[in-house]
């Protein structure tokens, strides 16, 4: 194991080694078939969501539940302590007398960082501002190991705006161990930033850029796709002219292999249109629940319930 | 079973028959009095109440709990993804993937039908706006039946609003394939709706209206009151003047038969006066505990831990 | 067993004798130790916390759920049935048919001891307003005597708002069976009461007051420090002239024997300087920990699972 799980946090896919990667997705697996059933019994979590996000936090509660753990939840900072003036590495060092572990989301970048450097307690990220959501990364990774059997060698389409999209970033930094091939389509202006393609690039590993998704779907294993948000072009004419180019429609999909899966990470405003859901290649809804499976073996593995 | 139990939901008291009815208050009785002792350890019950209603809510989250399961609670919309676009079809079908069975309450009705229709786990309708409120008139009926030993030819007076009360709505539809001899008893523009009046016409049950209570007294065996509020009077003073008839006080009730209970949905604002809590006849607050019970029955029915 | 834990509420400090404290005590001492495990499965404590406080309310549920029992939150009032037109009585009344101990925190004094006049439950006072906190001074209790291995005879430096510190007046209260001997260490305008110390001294516990701690600090066995709020001084140049007598550095204690341990009840602002925080004087933050094993002990004992 590496600098995260070895130091009992996941804060960030940077700290993650591929060995700790199988780890997780092994475990995940484990969970879901019934073959490792972790105990938390009497263990807490504690989920602290000064930034609210019903569906991370209900996946968590959800995952420390059906091991037979508890969570202790906050939401927002309204009732808490830091209005009488305390400090944030006091709020922390309190709470983690009350708990096994503790899971975080804050608006902030580097609050979960932070955290972990305070308390004596493993710390999840839970999304940190525009900066990390690697929990959702790894459950992505799952989901691709999980519909493809390897994460070794695939095709894989990001599709949208990879620019500002969290989690297209963490995703490409945790796919990048397997030998991937990406597509990144996406308008000009919401591209993959440069730091993470000259990453990518040090690493070897291939990647091509795109402005329309039509042309690659054939070749195609996954298709990951996250919402162009309308208020991100200049102009709305723009947007309405280029839409089509990122909605997936049953016409998009037209051509795709058998296996080819779509994953988005939720939530979807109009970017699938709900005719694809039926489709076999639809995925997202599985993906959502993959992410129970993968909490799973994030708290149990921090948590010593699983060696 | 008929739809109702089949489908694996709880939508509205239409959709049970006397047999699922019966299997609900029988079930309930058996768990109180520790007969069966449902496990549902590991098991999950996701509490949407994107309408609050702390008191509901808590019965749901007590039966739950008292049975070994775990349920995951959601207040209003404010921290959904709703906020960012997502649909309501889709915020359903992203929690199914977390839980084991929905609790619903919701302030649009049909919104529990909907849910029912887009997810595949049991649903519970735990009120949809004025349209139902089924798993009130099932702890009403297991509380007639506790009180009285039978569901049978019993003398059930409904007093105050019932034009607006959806919670006499839905227990005299439940209650009218046990014979029931019904005393709607209410000022005139707050009467009991012609189309509920016919139903129990078609179905061969007998009722009379009355415009005060004092006078049927003698004759019943529930008392099931329901609050007038005084803005539903388009002349406060007739409010001041009819509201004698409405607030039951000891002397309401002194000559009522012994086994004469009454009951009250709460919360009560003054049509009990106080000084008949301590009464033999006062039953609302056990009505309350047996609330419990009953949906205990009816999570482990639908999730199949009790058959 | 005196009148608090025989009728098996704590209010108030003044309703616990000298043998409930030590049965407290020694069980929050067992539980932590593991001598003792109480089993709660199936147990519900309801959280009222009508004024919130994410520590107290973390605190009883991770002590609750530590020992395997399950609890029903409830924060501020927004949501309940008050706002329909209920009675505080009616909305207690109802609650308590869905648990098996409540909890609760209320701004209103007398509120805590209102509801136990009403229900049939225990209740425990988890702070009602400028009134009481008991638990906070049984958690000061236990973190004394494991510090000290006895209660009796210690030198006890209480530092800060000695007025309008509930913390402090309770603590007095608790310790004064045990023959301590106090140094009151305030401002002039922040003394201790007239009727705490009235009360002290009829029960022939010493006391000394000062105006600065310097000099006292190499007597003490326990400094519990407390918050002087700057707005409690009419002319903020007092504060700042005197806040160097109220913080508490590492300069401060640099004569302080080995064994003496500092105890705040936290939110600390700025009264105890970070640099303290890594000294073997410091103890608030196990402190806080200890609250969790003496709400096990409380718990416990009322609901009949400790004997």
């Amino acid at each position: 194991m590496s600098i995260g799980l070895k130091n009992k946090h996941i804060i960030s896919m940077r700290d993650l080694d591929r060995s700790d990667l199988d780890l997780l997705v092994e475990t995940a697996g484990a969970i879901e078939e019934g073959r490792i059933k972790p105990d938390m019994a009497g263990r807490i979590a504690a989920l602290l969501f000064f930034e609210p996000s019903t569906r991370t936090s209900f996946s968590f509660d959800s995952a420390m539940k059906r091991m037979g753990g508890e969570t202790l939840l906050m939401k927002g900072t309204g009732s808490t302590s830091v209005q009488k003036g305390e400090s944030f590495s006091d709020t922390l060092r309190t709470i983690e007398r009350y708990c096994d572990i503790i899971v975080m989301r804050h608006a902030v970048e580097g609050a979960a960082r932070f955290a972990s450097e305070v308390v004596g307690l493993p710390v999840v990220n839970a999304g940190d501002g525009a900066n990390q959501h690697p929990t959702q990364a790894l459950l992505d990774l799952y989901s691709i190991k999980k519909t493809h059997g390897t994460l070794e060698k695939l095709k894989i389409g990001l599709v949208g705006d990879l620019r500002f999209g969290r989690t297209v970033h963490s995703l490409a930094q945790a796919l990048a161990p397997y030998n991937p091939e990406f597509y990144f389509i996406s308008p000009g202006f919401l591209e993959m930033p440069e730091h993470i393609k000259a990453e990518l690039t040090a690493g070897g590993v291939k990647y091509t850029e795109l402005k329309e998704v039509d042309s690659v779907v054939p070749e195609l294993d996954i298709m990951y796709v996250t919402r162009v948000q309308r208020e991100r072009f200049a102009d709305p004419e723009d947007y309405e002219r280029l839409k089509g180019s990122y909605i997936i429609t049953l016409d998009t999909i037209k051509d795709a292999k058998e296996g080819m899966r779509i994953l988005h990470p939720l939530p979807r405003v109009d970017e699938i249109a709900e005719e694809v859901d039926a489709s076999p290649h639809a995925y997202y809804f599985e993906q959502a629940e993959n992410g129970v499976y993968m909490r799973q073996a994030i708290l149990s593995i921090l948590t010593g319930a699983v060696k």
